[in-house]
């Protein structure tokens, strides 16, 4: 199992809600800082591969479970890990937790497909598969 | 099965992203949208349920398919249907589709816990179960 | 003076913060849905002008006057006329007043200097001009 | 003139638009994220001042100029000092640099009035003035 990388982000006034608490869309946005965290400490710069390689990580799923509110100025760990990954598709894996007493706040997943910049279907160039934990052809090692 | 409730909204520049598309969290905003409007259809004005009642609909969890992007300007279907309720919980689901050519956009769902003013679990009035579809203490009819 | 183009917006909850009111942001959002509906009203559809033609808006200032809160689920009205234009540059003026009572709830004006795909600085072609009210070669009729 | 405090945020793709660059209202998210951490730094949880003192600072303007487009993981630096305040308001003024080049990408203000729970104008507490830099009772010192 891939060890999950671990990234902060504070919460800002504007992801809160009249409920008082972060509004659950912006879940999806604290993953996506996770993945490009992830991808970093992974030796892959997410905007070069998009914009020198033409590689989009198109998003085909995304899921959250909602444990425990998070809210406003309090530190939010999030932490990414690659569940499956194959030269066509990578599936990320993420929990997110309070920096304060390590609460679960959420836990979700994101699929991907690997596009060209005409966002057509495509293959993972060879270059990044190690990145993303990919060993053979046909999928993850 | 309950009959979806439609309405339509336009893609705002805002929700764009540098992929020239949709990006992908604005399509749980777009459910709350559609939710929303479900009440409206159905008698209930989901801000006097929370002002007035005190019953908030808790997201507990969220799921999106992407099948196809949105873009800029284009207006799209949101349809709206409770895929099961009971006093403690709904689950809505939904589906995207184009306004123009009826392509299927994303379909996905959300879960909901009923809580009160203090977001700790309750169950729903009874005022608000027939709307919810719900007929008896235990489950949807 | 320009009169005024109107469209209403309806407040979504994912616009509201833990104050309980549309968070100040978002009326820079309406104002873009405002400009957008000003457009479509002369007979232009802003998609068209950046997709075929590849003239951008791009913004070189905002400015927002925040008279009254809006609240969730409130129809907004969105009034959005031309202040001033010139072969380069257009100048946008908005009021956002409540749909229900009309009070005001923000006032405000975006800059914005024309340019091409590159993001460089261009003149809007003739072809627009009259819908932007722009007669003469060097300003506003 | 009061010295800036500096913060650092890192461009996420939920903030770029189909342009290629940052949409132009994250630029006030931004701001509130300065104004934030520029409490912080002089010693106040703007958390705190809202939940257990009740004073809220509501926007009553925002202007931004636009100098030069923020992209996508970009690090930008956001300074962050207070133009003018009494007991009644506060201005905030912002700078917003690219933490490469150092370039500048926006400049801009928001003012604010101090409210109570309700909503309703109020003068700031004492125990806050000496952050805000208001000397006496009627401005800044």
């Amino acid at each position: 199992m891939d060890t999950f990388i671990d990234h902060h982000v504070r919460v800002r006034y504007a992801e809160t809600d009249q409920m008082g608490i972060v509004y659950h869309s912006n879940y999806l946005i604290w993953m996506e800082v996770g993945r490009v965290e992830y991808c970093r400490a992974k030796g892959i710069l997410y905007r070069d591969m998009e914009s020198q390689e033409g590689i989009l990580l198109v998003v085909a799923e995304a899921n959250c479970r909602y444990s425990s509110p998070a809210l406003f100025d309090e530190e939010v760990l999030i932490r990414t890990r690659i569940g499956d990954a194959t030269p066509r598709m990578v599936r990320f894996e993420y929990e997110m937790r309070s920096g304060g007493d390590a609460r679960l706040l959420a836990s979700g997943f994101t699929k991907h497909v690997f596009c060209n910049r005409e966002r057509k279907a495509t293959k993972l160039p060879g270059m990044y598969r190690t990145a993303f934990g990919i060993l053979g052809e046909n999928g993850r090692g």
